[in-house]
């Protein structure tokens, strides 16, 4: 099991550019926080749909790689999203992540998002990775 | 809104040969629990996925009709499922439904289905529902 | 490869109550019938939802198993439907699949449904089977 | 329906930082390109999901504004993604969409991607926009 601290660190590593701050990291569930840029807003005041898809799939890669370890070379192999409301243009995201499936070679989760402080979901998404093969 | 007796009516009417019970019935949730027959088993003992679709569907569907009334003429427009492992070929199914989103021209809902007694999903399924402008 | 009539005789023994016809099998895709049933059908003269998944299903099973061969044990890992119209209750199904990918461990296909005459879709599939490993 | 100039001059204003060239434009199919930049890509040398969800999410929105005008509202309500190989990082990404169906509240298309020159799809989207009725 990899440890919050430890995955801050390779979060730093390998995604120097990425606005996320891990909030929850526990068995049940893991939940990051977007920080919104100006460059993810779309005309309207709301937050772009592809902001929220790379969101997901972070979350996704976070809770799985918490479980399987960090050398691992997971990739996505499938991502379904519903868009529910618009997200508040200056407010964080929050996405939590639970895993419905953790495989030998697949691993399934869910994703849910939502608008700090606010209660009802923004978004859904639930994704599947493939795992590749321990030597 | 829909009382549980009224539905109870509804779907012996409306679809006579389902092998549906309503265990739940709530604002949060609506679980619905499939007698699994012979003929939804496939060989290898497990129940055959067409069986899990349809009662995902049909989860979903008792539980935006709870909310929107009887009279609706809702139709599925999209429904995506993830088979996470094989179900319990003598062990009835247990499918609970969420709805993530109610507007007045879509829903959205999410619904994990278990083999009773077990505490992991078998399948997970996420699907929209749009529903007819009211008259 | 697996040839049209090894398929036909191992459809009509594995799944003997399915009323499925193989119209097309060619590497570039596979088309197979659906003899709609009075079983099948919806209140309002449709072909039921439940009915063009599992159709879809089985046309990505016959897609896949042509080129991997019938012993092999792949099982539906995910599957995502689009309802686009009503079909046509008193005619036939055609669903025609196209493998998009074909891995060791994965493969992914699509699969569109019509009603028999009909050039515009009734409903669009996409669902990925995992291909257990070859001893 | 849209010219081709009409959509050129609506990018350049409404996102004027994409990287977008419209390669086909009829009424089978828009096929775009994603001229691929050194922040769209990921370790290891290929191009990242986020991009190619974007990228997808685009193709249709293009092709729905097409056929329902540019000062439309719609907005996406799923997106389903399958990544079937890796993108090559220093070839453009070209993305082709069909639409489905366009009805009078929802459109539904499909999309392929593939890198530039070559045949086999890296990643296969379908997704539904929700259309707000005309004044």
């Amino acid at each position: 099991m990899v440890s919050k601290n430890e995955m801050i660190t390779f979060l730093q590593s390998e995604f120097p550019k990425a606005q996320i701050v891990i909030e929850d990291f526990t068995d049940n569930s893991v939940v990051i926080r977007h920080q919104v840029r100006q460059e993810d807003l779309r005309p309207g005041g709301t937050v772009s749909g592809p902001t929220m898809m790379a969101l997901a799939d972070t979350a996704l890669y976070i809770a799985l790689l918490r479980q399987i370890g960090l050398v691992s070379l997971a990739v996505t192999t499938s991502l379904n999203f519903n868009f529910l409301r618009k997200p508040v243009a200056d407010l964080d995201l929050l996405a939590e992540c639970k895993l419905l499936k953790l495989g030998k070679s697949l691993a399934v989760g869910e994703v849910g998002i939502c608008s700090e402080g606010h209660e009802v979901p923004v978004a859904h998404a639930t994704g599947t990775y493939s795992i590749p093969p321990r030597h």
